[in-house]
């Protein structure tokens, strides 16, 4: 079937609202990577719409494969990633967001957005410099992975004992799964 | 000096309605790249809003470096772009966009934005694959070039009397320069 | 079947004039790309040999995917190509080149050749920077198009009556159809 | 002054035990990158030691800009990566490594090392796909960042009492720094 | 200084047959890369032109940065590239071209081009996929390069006595220095 | 099927010692690229062990696609590589590694590695910065190929007599096939 002009469009509704409830972290993120939009194919670039909640997050989280730019649509943002080791590293850099403003994420970095505003949702527009960024949020693989990583592994790396790591991970697993 | 969150930061009023009357096509491009945010140095990605003035458009353009994906904060836009050249090639893909619509115009391709509403005004927010994705507007290249293309050169390509070419770009300068 | 020599080699003729009499624009392209030449998959290069009418042109195009490298082998060329869109854009550089002389046409810019002598033919061998660079004829994506772009976008492109749209575009389209 | 073959050398004495002592984590990692052999500049590689004491490991992280292969030269490795998230994502892949056995951790997704073994130090080689890959230790950076990381974001992001997560990153920064 | 259109251009005589008398394999390579033409920067690509004594060759060598795609102006050769090692490797596929076939040698091959006519000399235009291709011509680096590569070395990689190697390195570098 | 970790696993054994015995040079590689890993697909790198006999040898090779980084696992190798042509090309740069060295061979370039210890193996660990590498033995490439590659073209780029060459191919030939 030739190639038309629904190949390049979705009718992704980024104008709506989404639902921010359901979600432990108070935030949703509506995607829009080559999986919906095929036009997109070989072509590095896809955009997605995120709402946060009020005190709502889009919680600490890296992108494998690509640089994120994000611009704030309603609310207010607190923003900041952590640069990598070195030397001098892993620095943690911030900024408040107002409506309107530009933020850079550069690609594999942690960063997170917090909406601390606690009457007020927020919502912003980002784009991913890639067809398929990808996500790992962190607390999820590190303390929800299937099967979970090993306590031995994760009580030395976070410097605590195990049974914190135990405590820690069913937690997470309760608060996700109930 | 050391780099720091600012450099990751632009103040950029995203949010804000530009001016879209100085425009002779009733648009107004704010385009967010490395030169306004030094942190997307190497990223490949870069960030715009986009005004329509009732009637308006972003003319026909191209990015010699970069896909750009589009999604339409306010108002409608009807947009396109023209495939390349092969035996079945110059196809013109259009689309309707509403709010929350998304497109993608593939790197390279001539595409528009046009605003077919008489009385309201659109606004989009689009991302572009490159940090300094570049923009060439066919009228003004073609017909507004300093110093102008010769009319032996147009006149052929668009197979009118030189006389029209002539009258084509007398028209144009006057049109962009009083 | 195995992969052999004859998937590196294409008798391509590049040495024979072509007609440029069919060409309203009295030019003729012989590009080999990955499509006629399956060893250059991957490989990013291709090459065309160009025939040039007696004031004959490659109108301005743009290649959306590949740099453009020219050596003229018979005749003279009148070379030139804009710059793209900034504060002091939309230059316009050009060159008479003669036999033996090589030019650059950076990536995705409007370019055209014009063969200024009314007596002779000119011949250019051309190297492009993808195995499949692509091709877009400014004049054939805009007045050209298959459906046509709205006359509403391109008179405000243009800056004319949409009348004066109708009729460039009815001339192109009786110029290329009949 | 002019390149020379001691450009493309470095005694890095990847020979040698490295001291595991000082880590709290109980593993060392010897990097060659572009700092230490300026030869890799441009050429999209770099190789590494790693020295597990007994019960050791390199703790979860990432790479943000390269892919790891490694090859384990005594003793044996625990090793494993998560998926990134999707529908049936943050899946836990694992493997035990002997003596000789290849492993491949994908660009950007987190992954660790242990040494599984009370009684023996392990050693690996690894190569990685940048002259620079960078290395974002998730520990370090979501509990041990300068300056920390808001209490108001870990604690939504790991679904723990604000009050757990300043013991995280209290204990997390007392074992380092003390 | 502002960039120009001298910048992209370059009064390179590729029309003009080249001294094949100096050359000890009766060939001239005149490569017009970013060196001759400063616009060719971050462009990936180049040009050159090949003339070829009657029984004259490009001897056997090797680009380590690009293709090669080459087309033929005058006479003919006898062209060929050996694949790389593998279970079936080493193979060598070589075509007779006249003049207007085209053929590519894939990046980083060892590739030829010979006249075979013992009186016609032959010319070639050939571009490459890199704005600094690089050669290694393979007798050249391996029989004279500064200083030699030891006779212990060569004498087992071609499998012959230490002597012979000292002989052929002893005649090369006497028919290229004398 | 799905993905799964034994993907991105291979027992691979480069702990243990190759055959050396078998090869006319005197070495054995042992490549690990995507062929034996497929969860290496478009990542990037590879790896190998090198095995050296007393004296033997990995003869003067290009990787067409891939630099090589490596380090000395077991006892001493003197290496090189020769620069490409230029006016001061072709120069020999080399090194004598100890164990626990790195020495990098930059992409395309001819580089050897040898053994000088007449009662002692040597061992390597070497990564590439390709999914697949390539090889190619410049020996078995010019002197070895099938066919092989003819007289007249190998005569003159050696600048010895054919009689020289179809003895220098006859030798090569008898000694890898016999």
């Amino acid at each position: 079937m030739a190639v038309n002009a629904d190949d390049f469009f979705k009718a992704a509704k980024l104008d709506q609202p989404r639902d921010t409830m359901k979600s432990k972290v108070g935030s949703n993120v509506t995607l829009i990577n080559v999986m919906q939009l095929p036009g997109l194919n070989t072509l590095g670039i896809s955009m997605a719409r995120i709402d946060y909640a009020p005190l709502g997050q889009n919680p600490p989280h890296t992108h494998p494969r690509a640089t994120e730019i994000l611009t704030v649509l309603e609310g207010t943002l607190y923003v900041g990633f952590v640069t990598s080791n070195t030397d001098n590293g892993n620095k943690l850099f911030t900024k408040v967001l107002n409506k309107g403003d530009v933020f850079v994420f550069p690609q594999g970095l942690i960063h997170f957005q917090f909406n601390p505003v606690h009457d007020k949702p927020a919502v912003a527009i980002a784009a991913l410099s890639s067809q398929n960024p990808g996500a790992i949020t962190i607390a999820n693989a590190v303390f929800g992975s299937k099967p979970p990583i090993s306590d031995d592994v994760l009580a030395k790396a976070f410097q605590v004992q195990k049974g914190t790591i135990d405590w820690l991970q069913a937690q997470f697993w309760e608060n996700n799964h109930n």
